[in-house]
Formats: structure tokens, sequence, C-alpha cells
């Protein structure tokens, strides 16, 4: 009786709303120890790598994993989840559309417990499929008015433009450059590739809040040293996995500019173990990681939902 | 274009010699450094426990992953292939028979690289779903004549001895003791959850090769030290697993009768850069993990033969 859901149907059915409540809760339940979760693992293939994680949630009665195949020909995401008191397969569930939402809800997390009550303004630095549901969540929970992007290419950041002022009804401008972006801006999103850092101490303002998306790897940095130096709260969704793969944070511990004591669990910010911030003066930063346990509390909503409309495919077996 | 296979498809298509073919290519692979390995992680969830492993085979063109959870209510295992090519998402597979199968195999490989090349007579500890495999793969690498196998239960080792002599039309004969079982075998193979050791070095006469093929715990083990002790040489499939799973090697570690650094790789013996016995005498020992490459190795070549054979059902998407 497990059912394999689709990229189509998981469109259908996944909300911002939606994973924004999924990942409340299970952050919560994080920081109560109520969650089990399986750093990502990854091997080389290709041109690419193969990636593999884990987590469980057993009060939610779900425990589960993500791989994913990514190469120069696309990437190829799936979930599947088991139930933890002997269901067996639950579900195999295509998860590259579910991957995009979740990492935008982590940032709307992220921003609903550290940025100011009053932000309106938001800068986004890259303008690819992720930049789209970093800039839905944001404005999912913060009353945003207008957001200004920067990317390399002109007509990248001019369609990305166009595309987010229609859907999400907010006043967004290409701009000129990252700084530009960024200037006065309350809420900061990086979600690039970079190798080298795009969002520098310099550019940012008083009370802003980061949320840093783009792609983990050690070899590389969205944010300057100074900017992670000036930040007075640095939180993250998994430390073991930032030590090893977010590269602004390592190059800034190990040049003296930032000690790991420091860093926050984002689920000690949401269950109010911690603050999110202590004024609106103060420049606080999300370094998001991605981890299953995110994944598995989105893909058993998407899971419920699916059983209760009728949708998706029962598996053979 | 993915394939879902089920248990009963599975067990259609895959024979022992299918699976030593496998794993025999498998292991010369990973001795030239051409397979990547993701050890197993579990968490714990009710009753049992969930488990995830991975591995990639380039060459082959596969990259993939086993999960599974194991509790009270049995046990659900599956394995997912992806192209290293772009190829995205190859199969989802059943693999509770696969697992029994491929585990018999490891041992079958072990078995015809470490065992005495005239060994004819088999003692077997356990009589569960496992040990028939186990007795198969050794009467499939060698020329076997009889057995004996001892279990708690007498009328589980009798139903085992004549399910066996039937099946591997040899001749298996139910034994009083663990003792009785082992005396004179060639070939001894622990195949049990004991959390004690049932199989004592005293038990044992020279020559013996054996495969320790139970459950995998710190907590558990089926040898005692002395029989790891005056084990010549041995083996594994899997070093880092062992160190933390291998309860007997630990112990025997801990308390000086074994040292790590004697521990051989099987893939090294498979391909012949290190001796699995150096004559007659020696007693051998080889220590079964349960490794993910071992898994996908078999499995691709599964999805091969239901390709050709045009069995399994395509999954949407």
């Amino acid at each position: 009786m497990a059912l394999y859901l689709t990229e189509a149907e998981v469109t259908d059915l996944l909300t911002m709303e939606i994973a924004l409540e999924s990942l409340d809760e299970v952050f919560r339940a994080r920081s109560e120890g109520k969650v089990g979760n399986i750093p990502r693992s990854r091997l080389p293939i290709g041109r690419g790598s193969y990636n593999l994680m884990g987590a469980s949630w057993p009060e939610a009665g779900i425990v589960g994993h993500k791989s994913y195949a990514a190469g120069a020909g696309g990437a190829s995401f799936h979930v599947m989840l088991y139930g933890t008191n002997g269901e067996g397969l639950l579900a195999v569930i295509e998860a590259n559309r579910m991957g995009q939402v979740r990492t935008g809800a982590a940032s709307g997390i992220a921003t609903r417990y550290m940025a100011r009550e009053d932000a309106s303004s938001v800068g986004v630095i890259g303008s690819g499929y992720q930049a789209e549901t970093q800039l839905e969540a944001v404005a999912a929970v913060r009353e945003i008015s207008t957001a200004k992007v920067f990317s390399r290419t002109e007509e990248r950041r001019t369609a990305f433009a166009e595309k987010m002022s229609a859907q999400l009804e907010i006043d967004v401008q290409p701009a000129e450059s990252a700084a530009a972006a960024v200037r006065d801006a309350d809420v900061v999103i990086t979600v690039t590739n970079a190798a080298e850092p795009v969002l520098l101490g310099e550019m940012l303002g008083m009370g802003a809040h980061i949320n840093a998306a783009g792609g983990n790897s050690w070899m590389r940095r969205e944010l300057d040293t100074h900017a992670v130096a000036m930040s007075d709260i640095v939180a993250t969704d998994d430390i073991d996995q930032a030590k090893i793969e977010c590269g602004e944070l390592m190059r800034a511990a190990e040049t003296g500019h930032f000690s790991w004591e420091r860093l926050v669990r984002l689920d000690r910010i949401v269950s109010k173990l911690r603050r999110g911030r202590d004024n609106d003066e103060q420049v606080t930063l999300f370094e998001s990681q991605g981890v299953a346990f995110e994944d598995i509390a989105v893909c058993n909503r998407l899971l419920q939902m699916a059983k209760e409309q009728g949708v998706g495919a029962e598996l053979p077996g």
C-alpha cells in the first residue's frame, strides 16, 4: 500500500505554507530531542555526486531518507518514508520540487524567528531555481513590500524580478550589483554557487537578517569573513554539517574571526530556548545546510495530503 | 523508465550462482579502488532500528543505497539504484530475499578463497532464514558431502536439516550441540543472534574455515576470544564497520588477543593481493559485516536480468 508521488503531483499538493508549518513543527520536536538525523554522505560519480541522508521522527511515526544523484544531466531526488511501527515502506516521493520548497521554508523559519519584526525589504543575490522559493518564504513570514535581485546575467535577474513581482504581488526590481541589491535590505538572501564571496560585510546595514542558502561545500563561500564576524547571532539547521561543509564559517573560525561555540541551533531558537535576535540593531545570520529531518517532515505532510485526496500511484508488492 | 521489482520477482530471478558472480566481480573492483562505500548508519525506531547504507560503482554505471526498517513486525528492505551518467533513478528493488542471498554469497566468496580446497564437511550453528543461504553458498564453492546443524530448538534444526538435505542434495543432519555440529567440520558457519559466544575455540579443529555471519552489534559475540585468537587469518568485507560493530573482534582487540593490524580486507584476498590461507592446517575466519557495495552489485545484475526478461513494473514519472 506504499504510494509513489511524481514531481507533478508534489507540485500540485505542496504550498509554502504547508512546508513552513511542517518545519516549524519538526524544529520544535528536534529541540526536544525527538528527532534523529543521519548527516549527508557524498560519493563522487561521473561529473557529479551522489548524496544520501536520513532522519527519524518516531513521534510522527516516520523514518526515512533522501537520496539524489546530481550531475551534468541535472539531478534526480527521491525521499523514501517508512513507518516506525512495523508498517514498512509508506512512500517513494520524487523530491526535486519538494527540496526547493523545503529549502525556502527553512530560510522562512529562520526569518520568522531572527529577522526584525518590521522587516519589509529584501535583497536577493542569485536568481536561480532556489532563489524563487527563498523569496517566497521570506514574503510568507514578513510583510515584505520591496525586493531587489542581483545576479551576473542581466536577462536572468530581470526575468526573475518580473516573475516574482507577479507571483508574490510585491515590487521586485533587478539591481546592478550585489551591493545595490543588499543596500538597506532588512532581509538578505544569498543563494548562489559562487566560489568566492558575493556578500561582503561592508554591504550590510544595521539590523539585517541574512539567509545564506547557496551550495554547501567547504570549497565555497558566499559571505566574506567580515560579514560573518559582524553577525551578532549565527544559527544553522545542523551544526555537525556546518563544521564540515560551511566554507564561510570554517574559514572565519580557522582565522580566528568566529568561534563554533557561538553557533546556535535553529531549533533552539524556534523553541524559544535561545533568542533569534536581542534588538533591532543586531545583524543575524542563518547558515542553511539542508537536513534530512526537514525532508521527511515535509514529505510526511505530502503523504497525508496525497492519501486524503486520492493522489499518487500504489507501488506493486 | 525506472523499474520496481517485488520480492516475488527477485526470488524468481536471483540464484546463488548469480550472486556469487556479482560479488566476485565487485570485490575485485573494490580492490582496485573503483568502488565507493557509505557505511551503515542506524537510527532507533520503536522496538527496532532503521538502517541506511550506500555505495557507488561508477565503472558499472551504478550508485545507490539500501534502507531498511526492522522491528517487531519484521523488516522491510529496499535498494534504490541510480545511473552514474545522468540517467537518474534506475530501479527500486524489494531486498529481503536479495539480502539473504547476498549475505550467503559473501560467505561463499570468503569460503572460495579461504577454505581448504578439499573441504567437504560443514558445521552450521543457527537454523534461521539466513542459515539456508549460508549453507547453499558454501556448497556452491566446495564439494560438500555432509553438514551438521545445531540450533537451540530441536524441531527447528531437524526441519532445517530435512529441508536443506533435499534442496542441496547433500547429507544434512541435526546435531545435539554446537560442539557436535562443529567437530571435524572443514567449514563452520555461525549465523545467530546470540549475545554470548556459541562457537568456542576449543570446538575447532585444525584447518577449519569459519564464516561468522550473525547479527552485527558490538553488544553481541558469536565467537569467543579463544576462537578469534587461534584464527591465523582474519578477513572482513569492511574494516571500518568491523571496528564499530564486530563484538568478538572488538573484545579480542580490547583484551590484547587480536590486533586490528591483522584484519585483512576480503577484496584483497579475492584479487590475490593477500593469501586467504597459507596451508591446510591454518584456521581462517571471515567476519561478515554486510556492505552496501555487495547490495548494489547484486541488484545491478537483477536489474539487467529483469530488463532482458521483461520483468518488473515501470514506476510512474
